[in-house]
């Protein structure tokens, strides 16, 4: 293991020896909706709150992980999670009948990028064998935590985004086949002044930029490197942000860069305004296409790059701005280290 | 590093170079008033809202261990915090304009032991040099996230804890000279079916059992190997639970074994009820109180294990029980090792 700049290169193997991804009815009928291990149609998951739902979801999204990995749950070394509900209890509540030591974060949408970095750290240091890195967001939890109850039918502001209801789980194992993590950038808090919580990507936007041309300046990589650059959920607001951000710098992403809240959902089809958001939407694009992509060969190379949103509605209501993050792992197929 | 069980032990030096305590009024006025680095008699900390005084709090302890250190915020490679306000806010703001990457925790109270075990791993799997470990909690803004408005004035309960408006900050370092990080035992999620929101001490000690138990088991080491062992903020109650569940046993710590939510405050004096709680309880206790017992070598071995509730009050209102953790860190004199 070795640090330079805010980057960790991994030279001992973390592999990726299973991951799987939960989503919603919604999220079943976008353009991924196929790539998904299991989709639930009921919004409640079979159980009597929406919060208990995602926290059956979560944990689904996990088991499957550990049936494709063929490893079981109490096998694992650490558990490393979090989510956007209110003191994580999303994660608490899936996790709690486990057994397994339990690192709890919270790095609200940036949590599966952070989860897979401290997961990957854990291994490389040689005091974990395996682990999982999961987490997760559940549309109807989240709206009325941050937003307005759902019944209230508040009208969404055309750079609003929409929170997946997904969840992804991924084994991080020192033995095994799989994609392997080869770096990790921490992101530092950044916070450009933005206010409108109905804006998130122009919030995370800074971010996003900041991490990933660390990441370029630490490994010496320019994006080209990589056959794919994903952003967590930005949307096509925070998207075309940072494109325009890296265009001031000369360097044009073009094609190669895309983000997980524009590719789960149908823009003209699904009505979802900004793109999709919530830590459940890169995780569970990671984990149900990302990943059969880079099984599949089609993707050798891929940094992904999960943003989050710092604020809480409390600090919004009380004029703050809102502080962004961004943290980004290298994901890369043994035959193209 | 060496992991055994659920505790990882370390070989190459993890060393608490300095740390800092910043408390409020009621805290200076307790059993350990003398002992905290700075008190702040305004519950704003010259802010405008209880949530940035936390934030202000947090950032002080961090840059007073710094200065203690003497090394400059800029050269810290990570920094690992986390607080009890939604969205760890709290730790957000603190610490938005340090340009330094960030992980966000959340262990709830045990997040002063879950940060210092991440931190002593991070720097002994060689990807970082220093890192800080900090943690708060503020009267003010957890009454009124968990429980209720302060102007309602509601009358608290014999079991109710009383949040401690608190800081603790740690440098770790490879280097230097001080109190040694050999052991971090983590916690899993016990989950013992406590509902009583007011009673956290309950519902907290089934995890500091656990924890603790593991942490003998895994050392070899029994509590008699320990000059002080501390859970985090069970209080009067939780500590009476740890000590009946350990007799069961046939194991009795005795007085070897106290707890930071006991010792902050004046039980018969300061009217807490079932003692201090929070993060910001075993953070302010450890960095102010029990680092300067190790300095003066009155302390050499201590096991600092911070204690959490991981429900939210949305979970408690739709009926879900409160499932706990504990995090324990083995912290010892370089002459006791």
């Amino acid at each position: 293991m070795k640090k330079t700049g805010n980057t960790v290169l991994f030279d001992a193997p973390v592999i990726i020896r299973a991951s799987a991804a939960v989503a919603g009815q919604k999220e079943s009928e976008g353009p991924l909706g196929e790539r998904f291990d299991q989709v639930e149609p009921d919004a409640y998951f079979g159980e009597k709150t929406w919060e208990q739902a995602e926290s059956a979801m979560l944990l689904r999204s996990l088991e499957l992980a550990c049936d494709k990995a063929g490893l079981p749950l109490e096998r694992l070394d650490y558990l490393l999670s979090g989510d956007l509900q209110n003191q994580c209890a999303g994660a608490a509540y899936a996790l709690r009948n486990t057994g397994r030591p339990y690192f709890g974060l919270y790095g609200a949408c940036s949590t599966m990028a952070e989860s897979l970095s401290l997961g990957a750290i854990l291994l490389a240091s040689g005091c974990a064998e395996t682990c999982a890195a999961l987490t997760s967001s559940h549309y109807c939890t989240a709206e009325r935590q941050y937003r307005f109850p759902l019944s209230y039918g508040g009208v969404r502001t055309p750079t609003a985004q929409w929170t997946v209801t997904g969840a992804g789980a991924f084994i991080l194992s020192k033995q095994g086949s799989g994609p392997h993590i080869t770096a990790a950038t921490t992101g530092i808090i950044v916070d450009a002044g933005v206010k409108d919580m109905t804006n998130m990507g122009a919030a995370m936007a800074p971010a996003a930029y900041d991490t990933l041309k660390k990441h370029f300046e630490d490994t010496g990589r320019g994006p080209e490197y990589y056959d794919l650059i994903v952003t967590g959920d930005l949307g096509h607001i925070g998207h075309a942000a940072v494109c325009e951000l890296f265009q001031r710098d000369g360097v044009e992403l073009g094609k190669r860069y895309d983000d997980c809240g524009r590719m789960i959902f149908d823009r003209e089809r699904q009505d979802v305004h900004g793109g999709g958001s919530g830590a459940g939407c890169s995780a569970s694009v990671l984990a149900g296409h990302l990943m059969k992509l880079m099984e599949a060969g089609e993707l050798r190379r891929l940094l992904f790059a999960a943003t989050g949103a710092l604020m809480s509605p409390t600090a919004s209501m009380q004029g703050q701005s809102i502080p962004g993050i961004c943290h980004a792992v290298s994901i890369e197929m043994e035959d193209a280290l």
